[in-house]
């Protein structure tokens, strides 16, 4: 399948259900992307975690890798201009064969 | 220094405020603990990447290293006896030599 040159194995995780994310992961990994951004920050970095593990607990038991965690830290800054920082994580998973 | 059987090398981040773990984190750095392990789990997992995040960009940059982070899931048995799956995390972090 022809992939987009941008964002087409990345799910952005924000305030919507956990399960709308739950189930563009399991869309991705339906269509065979090999390799998923589960992409999160501030305080939805506990729903990009709750969405891997429902992915590999209740949906995919023993089919799911998850290769790298990686977290940090983006400045943002607001309408009035003040900056602040916010945190960020990025966990990619894979499907096993 | 002698270290206890257990968890004196963990920070169990909770409800309180994220510079209270911020400051046990470094005062376990400042007592020359090798490997810490910060630990969250459910709606406080964010907070423990804060923990981090705050340690190594605001207090103490470019001399802690992320070492490993672990994401999985607990279950949960509620005084009724109902159980349920919580993500938890944990973020290994060392000192930089």
């Amino acid at each position: 399948m022809a992939q987009g040159p941008m964002s087409s194995n990345v799910v952005l995780v924000g305030k919507k259900p956990v399960m709308n994310y739950v189930l563009a992961t399991l869309t991705l990994l339906n269509q065979g992307v090999p390799e998923i951004v589960i992409k999160a920050r501030g305080r939805a970095i506990s729903k990009a975690v709750d969405t891997v593990e429902i992915v590999r607990s209740r949906f995919l038991p023993e089919k799911v890798n998850v290769k790298e965690i990686k977290i940090g830290s983006q400045v943002v800054t607001s309408s009035e201009g003040k900056q602040s920082r916010v945190s960020t994580i990025e966990i990619i998973i894979s499907k096993k064969e």
